[in-house]
Order: structure tokens, then sequence, then C-alpha cells
């Protein structure tokens, strides 16, 4: 046996011919459950999980907190989450770049939705496939780092047009990657004049304050929703 | 007309069954024009294309070097690299977070390989897929850079057990970071011994030497064995 605080799932992508009926599905068990799920994507290293673990110690006193982990392989992020104080589940995607819906409704199964208010999904490190999958979540937070580049918008599109927040993370080393907030922002705007920029670092807490506000203020307008 | 300086294809994926078929069409095709075709891979925002154009400036003297930039959109990078004096082609994969083989095949007959030495083929900013696929490249070089972090290798595996080499960009970040230039070459160890791992700065030039060395070898082996 394992001694592990957290469930290791398999979840390989099935084809599922309608992803969006699937994701209609996750949305009404979310319903359900009074559960707000957030999928959370980004490039491989761009500091997802070191952002998780401090919006969770940020919010854990306020709501039940729940993670799925989904990696390739590895257990290291679930385990992290863990430890930061949330449920974690770890999915294992078989090889697969991505989540989607199916996955998803099977990882929300594994980890067990009653009394979790916010469920984090972290998707696979990957800025082109997570971006065409509806998994059903209720916000989409990308986060891009300052060492990738003010210009990653124009190469992944898609990514940046579905997002609902981009999250500018190691923004503690701009002048060291000559990256420019304005040019990024530039950059976003005719693909998504919606999506709010906002700076920080996972490391340092910088920007935070602005980051935890426009999550609370999206989780309760879903439940004044309700 | 565009008055680009490169050719535009757009190489949507085609369901093709024998990848390894069509690698290995590719492979003579190299072979009968004496071109040594390198698969380059990397998270977005590694540093592939500045790790290509120094490599472009410090060899092109020496050889005449092709590039084929996969991208999802945009040709930014097809423009710089034939700035720094390659012949270019940009790739558009029609949303693909990968090349196949098939699409190396069209990208290598759009670019042209007569008179060609080397090609690189710039692959899409992905760690998991384009490790799945063998393009017919004579080598595969992967990038990882500092601030994504030492522990890469154990969430995208196969990455680094098909890559004949690995280089360590943004080296000169190593300290902001914590990056381990001993973490990484022992979570490589285990899933390919035989991987070089190499430091360098893109953007400084430094430890370029090195590589440059490790693929000038790579290259004249393969010619002194026709």
């Amino acid at each position: 046996m394992s001694d592990r605080a957290f469930e290791v799932l398999e979840t390989k992508e099935r084809v599922i011919e309608d992803n969006d009926r699937v994701a209609a599905e996750v949305r009404k068990e979310l319903k359900k459950n009074k559960t707000f799920l957030i999928n959370l994507m980004a490039s491989p290293g761009a500091g997802k999980t070191t952002t998780l673990c401090r919006t969770i110690n940020a919010l854990k006193d306020r709501y039940k907190i729940g993670v799925m982990e989904a990696d390739v392989d590895d257990d290291i992020d679930a385990q992290r989450v863990t430890e930061a104080g949330a449920k974690a589940i770890q999915l294992h995607t078989g090889g697969s770049c991505h989540m989607d819906a199916d996955m998803t409704m099977r990882g929300l199964e594994g980890l067990g939705l009653e009394g979790l208010d916010i469920v984090f999904l972290e998707n696979v490190g990957n800025l082109v496939c997570p971006a065409e999958f509806d998994v059903g979540a209720n916000k989409r937070v990308v986060i891009l780092s300052v060492p990738e580049g003010d210009d990653k918008p124009l190469k992944y599109p898609l990514m940046f047009t579905v997002g609902d927040v981009l999250l500018i993370n190691k923004f503690d080393t701009c002048e060291i990657f000559d990256f420019s907030l304005d040019q990024v922002k530039a950059n976003v705007a005719p693909l998504n004049p919606k999506m709010q920029v906002l700076p920080l670092s996972a490391k340092t807490g910088d920007g935070f304050d602005q980051w935890i506000e426009w999550l609370v203020a999206a989780v309760e307008a879903e439940r004044s929703a309700e």
C-alpha cells in the first residue's frame, strides 16, 4: 500500500465524440455540489504549482479547496498541494498533452466534490491543446511567466483567446528578461479585450492581493447567481 | 503580394497511419541530398529561436543552413532566422501541437533541400507530443531553460528519453531560479544515460563553443559515414 495522502488515477484519453456535451454534464455536477471549478493552464515551468500553493494558503481558511493535478507522469505536484492544505488527486493522462471534459469528469469523481467550494484543475503544461477543450470549468486561468517572453500571445493565440484572466508570473524577473507588461497587454487585447492581465510573483507573493481579489469575486458572483 | 523573404506553408496534420514509414522516406530524401536534419524541441519560451539564430551565426560560413519554423500561428520566428542568414520556411500547423513525419516531408519539399548542409526543424513549443513523433531527423536536440526548473525531466520523461543532447539555456539565471545542473543531470540519467547535458546562454553566448563542437561532430560523423 502507498502512504501517499492522495489518490493517483489513470485518466488516459478516451475517444469521446461530443466533448461539449460532457462539459455540460461537468457543469451540472459542479452546480449540484456548489463547487467552483478553475481550469489552470500554462507552459511547463511557468509556475502553476507554486501559484496554486500560495493561492491555497491565502484561501484555505475561507474555502474548502480541492486540486486535480494532471500530469503525463510524476506525483510531485499532488504532494506539494496536499502539503499546502488542499484535498488532492493526481491524474495521469497516459501521454495525453491535455485534459478533456471526460477526463475531468472522471477526475472529479475520483476527488469527490462533497464539501469542496473550489476545485483547481492544474492542466498538463502546454500552451496549445488544453485551450481546445472545454472541460466544464467556471473560469479558465492562464499563467504566462516572464522568462517565456511577451510575444507568446502571438504564437499561441487560442490560449489567450479562451482565458478569463492572465497571470504574469515571475514578474520580479522583468528586467532580466526585457519583458514588457504593456507589450503583452497589447498582444492580448486584439485576441481577448476582456482578459484581465495581473502581474505577480508566486515566489515573493507580490501582486497576489489582486489575483485573490479577482478569484474571490468570481467565486462569490457564481454563488450569488445560484 | 507579400514582401516576406520566406514562404508560409499550411501543414495541417493529416491522418497518416504509418508515421515511421514516412520518417524512413524523409531519411532517404535527406541522404540523397546530403542534408543533416535536426529536430529542435522545447517548451514555449525556452529560447529555441534565439539559440538557433546564434547557432546559424556561428556556422553560416561553414555550412548552408535551412530552417523550418513550425508554429500554430505567427511568422516572427521565420523572419528572425532569415535575418540571421538561413534559408527559411514558415510552417503553420493548423492547430496541431507537434510535427509528424508527413508534415516534415511537406516542409522539406517547400523549403527545397538542394545545396543545404543542415536543416533545423524548430518544432512547436511543447514538451509532450513532439517527442512522440519520429520526423526522420538525424538528431533530436532538446532545450530546457533554467526558469522552467530542474524537475522537468521527471514530469515530461519521454522528451528527455528520445533526445540526443540537452541544452540548458538561460544558464546565466541559475542563481535567481535555484536551478541545479547536478540535479537536472541526475533526473536525466535514469531516462537517457547517453544524453549529453550542455549549459549555455543564447543571450550572452556562454557555453556555445561546446554546443557548436557537438553539432559539427554530429554533422561530420554523418558525412564521413556516407
